[in-house]
């Protein structure tokens, strides 16, 4: 019966079983007084109004664990050793290593720039985009080098800076670029117009496209088309556009937000599948979260800056309202989603519901879909982010680097770790737009019969 | 492997982890005497082919606990002294508290006197209703003190008999009016008339309505349509036509079950969505349990007295089967189903377990579904519905009650309850329904290869 | 949280709480030589590039448990005494008991000679076949005996050769027919034509049928017809067209697979429904996963000998395609299937699992489906099935027999026992088929992010 659920968690606990670091759950709705009414229960994850100071307490400590584990120093790789001279590239220069093997130059850091540049755009304080400049100044100041040391020495992907000096693939190029822009733009950090033009040319004009323009790999087939490469494509293109004002980088942008979705996009699941390999079809399907988050965090960044003019405006607005509306389909009992979307006994992961919490969240406050069926939504899901953030800053429960693979064994065995950097920036994301939904003047919160309604204010 | 989920058990009951009280299970089949059957196994919940006596047992002991539950007393509310004098109204004079917070006009109860007057119509047994009579006398007796109180000390909702003289909602209103005038065509019970005629016309011309004549509200949100309402307004309309002969009461009763099984059904899912908020499309769906449940026995009871020549008897008949499908297709391997239908984590409910139970066994024996199909799982129903009858004859692992919300944290998480009063009236009809689904002469039932075949005896 | 799983565990296994005969997991991955990845995780079944003398080992051991448990002695049925006067015949002469409760007559022993022989095929070696001779040369020497007995005795059912005397449904003759006729082909065992006439017989002209030909039962209803009866017929039809060449047969296979998918497959599920009941429309559904696989069984069997140019073939391998695909996107996270195949809460089942093994990897061996696709499911599914082969050759967590039942307490708590036989058989083709997959000269694998990518090898 239901009741010996707790029981089995106390016997554990008793045991020392349990983890208890970062769930100090069962959680009792502190918005509710009436300690003993006995229509409140309790709930695995925070379950009541958000409360702005305290997203801000943890964002702040997110923000200061990807500050320590991002150092900018050169350092020569076999003694540690600072290195302080750059007159002359040596072939042991590297950047100093992450505690927690984060890569600077990584993708996963263009969406951390990017929700600290939000934070900052919300709260007007500086403090939130210092690391955002640091890391901005670094590339700036060292690419000269990093450049010198691989005309000399031929390290490839050995050369720390190698994602802005030789991309690979959009991984490389596209979020950064979104991030550099959007910097640019807000006046944040040093001229990076060189990078940006040559990083931005990766993604537009460089990496492998099928005959009809969609982005491509040729990994693990000829010819794969990953979910992945909306977030690793579309933002910079849509960033590009705004930037230059030029029509053929928001046409590219739309082009591949619709055709990618073409492919990827399960209308009768509501779900992007992670990849498929061209020519074959009706494959079984793999509706990965982070996939889908990238999916969504794509669209969602493409509609900020799409003039509302342009042909396919309504088209992917309307791509991204049923993607929303199949994600929120899936949500858990404990406001996370899980790994596999709507495989409910794969185990809750943190990134790629962070990424719908902000993407869900955001486009409330746009006012693209409706505050009272996504409001409650959006807030039970910041409850079960928000309890994956441990005291260090720390992201609980993120999945590591995952692949386009075949089979559920490897995605439901994917290990999880504090170290899975995709979480970050999604989750700072997620956050300061929880912060702007509660700020939001268009939208009223009632608290009504333990549960919470969203709705458009009366003008 | 499969055979650890019982050692864990082991572990788990010897730790003394486990609540007892109501589950003597693992079940073994009785019906299979070969003790050494190595294709027999054990089941969670009992598995047999039911037994009258026990359901009456049973059933004997639920009634009597909402005999204890309802006291019709008055009381003066500071003193808890019995008020005698009914001569002059006092302002604290109220209903006596229920031990179990049960309000004995809620529309629980009118479930209760509906599964009351069926056992006592299957059995001739008048104790079955000693129950309503009792309930219904005092309605009759002290109405009209609880008038005199409202109109000298304007209580409002703080009136015991506000429900009855200044109804707010559907909930105050229809499922009591069906009760009454069931009551009142089985000749038990005082003349309870002029009420009926009240609440009744509350149902059909005071309740707030959509445009297009389908019953709304207008909480959360303006406008919001919830599938609870089918039970709160339309076996009300229906037994209105059966007493008055009026088509009208037959023509609205049917235009609200196809109105709002037009905006909530989900034909895919085959399920109910909880509610909608008019004006928004394509929303994410709850299949909340007893929302499912109140449908179907709305749907059930409109049947059992349309007219079989009105027009709309074939389509309410033809949604009733859809539902019925639906529904059936989500039992769980306890016999239960749960809370959310389709969200097979989310726990076990009992209150609209037992209304499935009710609606499918009722719909076998009225002829509108195959026992083939159906008669199986509602056996299968009952097993785990009568698990969950406690020694006391209190009904465990209902839900309490449950507002239209917007997210699963909520659903997931609602409390269970003894004193979920909206389990009981379900668990009569449904226990009832069963004893005479057991002795219908037109089905004939085989226990064969370790399972049940239910058919229709050929004539 | 996540972690919390692991530690459970540790807890369970200190108490002792955990079985580990046969579970040495958790698994890591021993293709990845980096101990320190912090890319890899750990799984619950073994999770690698299989290697096929592992492979072979363990089917080595699983033939032999099945030789163990198959006596082929004559025996007094009250003393135990081996019979060794067959001159005239006594009524208590039966085939000696099987430890395992064997039936060495029975449709799953039709699946064992099926590995038996694609592994004899595969490798040459007699000693995989010796079981089948001894089987089919006992049939062979024995037959007239036991026809004398029944002639004398009139046992029926209790005749150890009722089966192969007096079928009674397709179970008693399909399976077998195929094993004899692939053994005849194969130049296996004595000369059994006069059984294989018989036996056939009883499938194509005196099994029951509904009016449009679709073989059918009359149990538990008339009419039933049932998924499991797609392999207790289709193989044995085609192969009977192998052996004579004779059209009308394979007419009969082809229209059984498609009239009986006709029925039983649900397009929108992608799987088949256990059976129905004839003249019922839109039942509930119980996509038992056993089922699911003695009907991909029979049209992977039916088009391994149907002429490419027979108009029915690429219908077949359609509704082939059809069904692995949907059986494919069911696949757990543990590689193995679970009994109900859509209902993820329910056991994780080994009989079916290894049916769609062999079937996928059959398939793409054959060039019916993809590799890219398909082969990393199937690499996953051996991993699942291989970790339920214990170290006596016994197949853990099979499902005991299994009738077409209507409720999902039947399904769900369905025993598991090393004595189901039904999962033996499959274990071997499986596995066979698996070795095939490693060799097939036409596929390459490579492995690589902790993952692996099966593909067509270019020319």
């Amino acid at each position: 019966m239901k009741k010996t659920i707790p029981l089995l968690l106390a016997v554990l606990f008793a045991a020392g079983a349990l983890d208890t670091a970062n769930a100090s759950g069962p959680y009792r709705n502190p918005d509710n007084k009436n300690l003993k009414d006995p229509l409140e229960g309790t709930y695995p994850v925070p379950y009541k109004l958000p409360v702005v100071a305290e997203i801000t307490a943890q964002l702040e400590r997110v923000r200061d664990f990807v500050d320590r584990a991002t150092p900018s120093r050169i350092v020569d790789k076999q003694t540690g050793d600072q290195v302080t001279d750059f007159t002359q590239p040596i072939a042991g220069a590297i950047v100093a290593p992450s505690p927690n093997d984060f890569g600077i130059m990584n993708y996963e850091m263009g969406v951390v720039h990017a929700g600290l540049m939000n934070m900052r755009a919300l709260t007007g304080d500086a403090r939130w985009t210092a690391l955002t400049e640091r890391h901005l100044a670094f590339f700036a100041e060292r690419t000269p080098y990093f450049r010198a040391q691989e005309a000399q020495f031929k390290l490839g992907r050995a050369n720390s800076f190698a994602r802005f000096i030789k991309p690979h693939a959009l991984d490389d190029a596209g979020s950064m670029t979104a991030a550099m822009i959007r910097a640019r733009l807000a006046g944040i950090g040093p001229d990076l117009s060189a990078q940006i033009a040559f990083s931005g040319d990766w993604v537009h004009r460089q990496q492998v496209r099928l005959k009809d323009g969609t982005l491509a790999r040729n990994r693990p087939q000829a010819w794969s088309v990953w979910a992945d490469d909306m977030y690793m494509s579309i933002p910079a293109l849509a960033e590009l556009g705004r930037m230059t004002g030029q029509r053929r980088y928001y046409d590219d942008a739309v082009k591949n937000a619709l055709q990618l979705s073409g492919y990827l996009f399960n209308r009768q699941a509501g779900l992007y599948t992670h990849g498929i390999h061209l020519h074959e079809q009706d494959l079984p399907q793999f509706y990965w979260g982070r996939a889908n988050g990238w999916a969504v965090l794509a669209l969602s960044d493409l509609l900020d800056v799409l003039p509302k003019n342009h042909p396919g405006y309504q088209k992917v607005l309307a791509q991204h309202r049923r993607a929303l509306r199949g994600i929120a389909q899936q949500q858990s009992g404990e406001g996370l989603w899980h790994q596999m979307l709507d495989r409910h006994d794969s185990f809750l992961e943190t990134s790629g519901s962070a990424m719908f919490v902000y993407a869900i969240a955001h486009a409330i406050n746009q006012g693209w879909i409706s505050p009272t069926t996504y409001g409650s939504i959006a807030q039970a899901g910041w409850g079960g982010v928000s309890s994956r953030i441990n005291p260090h800053g720390g992201i609980e429960d993120g999945v590591v680097a995952t692949t386009l693979a075949g089979d559920n064994v490897y995605y439901y065995n994917r290990p999880v770790s504090v170290n899975a950097m995709a979480g970050y920036g999604p989750v700072l994301l997620a956050g300061a737009e929880i912060i702007k939904l509660l700020n939001n003047p268009r939208v009223e919160i009632t608290d009504k019969v333990k549960t919470y309604h969203y709705r458009t204010k009366a003008p």
